[in-house]
């Protein structure tokens, strides 16, 4: 027996209802969905509002002894309404309802923290997951987004983050300054990526606390970043391309500083 | 005046049937958009069939002089045209049908090439595009794409390799086997990357001609692939993510390769 079978629950609906950043800025809950992810979540102590799995689809034996003992609140649906909700090509019959935390950047103090990955403005929500999670792997200690940007509880954007959106704190700041306020405040080394630059990002000094600024993929850097940044490095490009896609450069420059900040 | 303004214009539908794989088969050609992509297939000798653009969207010089001064045919079509036919978010009104190479793995020989990247199984096509684009950056000589994998000429791959599907050779190899008795006579030395061995990839040996192997993102390698690889070697992973995405896995070891063929 499961608690939902009809497409028309009002629980169904506000879930599907989710998918758009509208009404995940309204109701303050996103909609997570795989069996890592949704452990992650709570392992991590997100505030979770309930989870929602389908009894015929589940089948990992940590998913399932984890639903014996919580005690957070639960509801069962159907296979078919399991597929109505997913927006997974794979789905594996568990999600949950979360509240995002509210985290302010001013508020933060970066403390020991190594590195910052500061994307400006970038629109392409599979990047910014796939992106949260390149940094969670190479030891970063944040993501911060400024301007227009895609709203990293996007289901896309969770997708591709595999999880790492609960443990990599992700900051968005509505303007360049409001960055570089905090910027300044804890004395971060800032570095840009440039191919009108002699240093190759191999030779560059990466002192923490770093962050690492990357551009929109059309546009770049806005003036007002460039001209607060410390260092301009380049990553060599031998081919006839012009430039490393964003996730790439991302992924090159974030071990590069994993490497010189010995984190392995 | 432009040449075509009618959206069941046999050639409108003709070009739009290319977003299918199986017309791109049966017709033996694709469709190639923008500036930088149609520029690169002219200058690097494509076989082109047919330019075809939208005088009152294409604002390069570059092409319109290109335009001017090529003995290749060309079709004019109206904006609304070319809106229908684009399958680009920000469509340049430049495109080419194109008829893709007849490349054979069995016939190709590295000659003094450095490095391939070989994808078994790759079923996402933005990634297969953008490591396409990323082995241009890091100076390989060509992706190899092993069994089911994607279309290298399906417009989601060409739009994210950003042109590099002309400058980078594409080779499909149906089976593992194919392909690595092709690996074995030309003495390739091959290297997998994985989470169970101890071999830092910073510490590890790239001789050429050297292939760097990647499996499917769920799957992994396949026992066959794996059983012939020379050296497994792993990619740090500080926090709790358990890997990183392809796109990014391929951008840090091709980079690392990069470095140690001292390319740059």
């Amino acid at each position: 027996m499961t608690d939902i079978t009809s497409f028309s629950n009002p629980l169904v609906k506000r879930i599907r209802s989710l998918k758009h950043k509208k009404y995940r800025r309204r109701e303050n809950c996103f909609w997570a969905e795989g069996i890592r992810a949704v452990l992650e979540a709570i392992e991590l102590n997100w505030d979770i509002e309930m989870l929602v799995w389908a009894p015929d689809m589940l089948r990992s034996d940590r998913a399932r002894q984890m639903l014996d003992q919580t005690a957070l609140r639960q509801t069962t649906v159907s296979t078919a309404v399991y597929h109505h909700l997913t927006v997974s090509e794979l789905p594996q019959g568990l999600g949950a309802l979360i509240r995002p935390p509210q985290r302010h950047l001013a508020d933060y103090a970066p403390g020991t923290d190594r590195f910052f990955v500061v994307l400006e403005a970038s629109q392409d929500r599979g990047n910014v997951g796939a992106i949260v999670r390149t940094v969670d792997c190479a030891g970063g200690s944040g993501v911060i987004l400024i301007g227009q940007a895609v709203d990293p509880y996007d289901p896309e954007a969770l997708r591709a983050s595999m999880g790492s959106i609960f443990s990599v704190p992700v900051f968005t700041s509505p303007t360049p300054s409001a960055f570089l306020t905090w910027a300044q405040t804890h004395d971060l080394w800032l570095v840009g990526t440039s191919a009108r630059t002699d240093l190759n990002f191999r030779q560059a000094t990466y002192r923490p606390p770093l962050a690492l600024l990357f551009g929109n993929e059309r546009a770049g850097l806005s003036t007002e970043l460039q001209d607060a940044v410390n260092e301009f490095v380049h990553i060599p490009i031998q081919g006839r391309a012009s430039s490393l896609n964003l996730g790439a450069a991302v992924a090159v420059m974030t071990y590069q500083v994993q490497l010189q900040h010995r984190l392995a």
